[in-house]
């Protein structure tokens, strides 16, 4: 992840009753506008950095497209001038606050109306559990696995966290395999960020639906990260965090397994055990 | 805070190498569908509880209502049957997924697009920092606060979380007077909610626009936050996590002083640190 996403602060410090001068990093948090076939379609607040991964995540958790082969071209504009990039190559690097994205003609589905108006936002587009039932199927059955491995992917999504070192101010995503190996590392402001831009990444790779993956996510488990697991067909979802009703909720009709709280040896299973074995 | 705030849920729960199963409470989450006028506007992700405030609040962030007096009536719809309420009474008792609002002939602003379309989102409607500035003004010079009166907020905002205590999973925002005695204390999972749900309170009670106090979250202070603080001329923010880069320049921006990481007897001060007297 590149250095902008931080932004160097000259602050001041309060320390057991005395005041001095610092500099300190902050996360950055940026608006994106996505257009849609040059059509403003929404705003999202993000850390910069992974955008065209996010921006493919997000269409993807919003089924927009389906694959990547549904997006004809990204354009991407930089605050200067504007420039065509192919969108496999160091798109990290680039540095914009606008993406438009022209789809495919295999692309049949719009967005029913404007879903897209922020970075937290799996509700828009499919406001209800049964909109999203209509849109994706229960989860297929396997994998399994052993307990054992979940509680050290906790160490390793903080492990890897650069950002977060450094500000204290980020969300990671980390995508596993079932045994354990780490296949994508993101951080964002926003943890539904650093999910899309997970996916964003396997839509890219085209490996979605990631059937065999474990998703790891630093926070809380909300609504929005089971939605999107959903979509990315993913069956297990661990967070460090505490989910919530809904969350559990969506986890059980379709069939995902949730895991909550993992911390040190300790996880709770919300959903679907029969994918963690306890040998 | 009722017991409609948490859900009741079955677990496996993993502790040291053994699978049992327990009882849990999680947080509720549930999505809220706002109308104005009878048009649907939104849908908001909340912990439901305090739904009038949080409507409220909402409507004057985005400033379509200024003052209570811009709102004529508002109605909650029951799963099962409508029924109208006087929304200064019980109105947490509720238990409902939709309300709606009518405006008075006074509320001269209407939305300019459909702008709440997440709980997060304080971008839609005001997508850029020149469009806030446009609304709003820098904030007025007072009050000045003692160094010393922060780091005790932190520990009373958790004290009075009870939700949190039983679910792990809930934000805190709590509004202070200049001199730390709490007026309002709201949970929410959504953190930009429990502002909303703060400030809608205070929109009830007339006392915005809040000039001289002190607005403390449990989380991260991002962008929504000091939007919503700015709306509402709250003059001191302080988190108990780290701001976002947007957050601290429109601090900055604002003259809105922003205080991050209150933890034990340390903070750091983002802008304006003329409001903090280190006698």
């Amino acid at each position: 992840m590149s250095r902008a996403s931080s932004r160097r602060v000259h602050i001041g410090r309060w320390t057991a009753g005395r005041y001095g001068d610092a500099d300190d990093d902050v996360a950055a948090e940026e608006p994106l506008q996505l257009s849609l076939d040059g059509e403003p379609l929404s705003v999202v607040m993000r850390t910069p950095g992974n955008d065209i991964e996010l921006t493919v995540g997000l269409l993807h958790a919003e089924r927009v497209i389906t694959s990547i082969d549904d997006v004809a071209a990204m354009r991407i504009s930089a605050e200067a001038d504007e420039q065509e990039e192919a969108f496999a190559v160091r798109a990290d690097l680039i540095e914009s606050n606008a993406v438009d994205v022209h789809l495919a003609k295999t692309a049949a589905r719009r967005p029913r109306r404007s879903f897209l108006s922020s970075s937290a936002c799996g509700v828009c587009g499919a406001t209800t559990l049964s909109d999203l039932a209509h849109d994706h199927a229960p989860l297929a059955e396997g994998p399994v696995v052993d307990a054992a491995l979940l509680p050290p992917l906790a160490d390793r999504l903080r492990e890897r966290q650069e950002l977060f070192e450094r500000t204290g101010g980020l969300h990671a995503a980390g995508l596993f395999t079932r045994d354990g190996t780490l296949v994508a590392l993101r951080e964002d402001i926003g943890r539904h960020n650093a999910v899309d831009k997970v996916v964003g990444r396997s839509v890219l790779d085209r490996t979605v639906p990631l059937r065999d993956s474990v998703l790891a996510v630093s926070g809380r488990g909300g609504y929005e990260i089971i939605q999107k697991a959903v979509a990315a067909a993913i069956p297990i979802v661990v967070a460090v965090g505490a989910p919530s009703s809904l969350a559990v909720a969506t986890a059980q009709r379709f069939g995902l397994t949730l895991v909550g709280f993992l911390r040190g040896d300790r996880f709770n299973v919300y959903s679907a055990p029969q994918r963690i074995r306890s040998s």
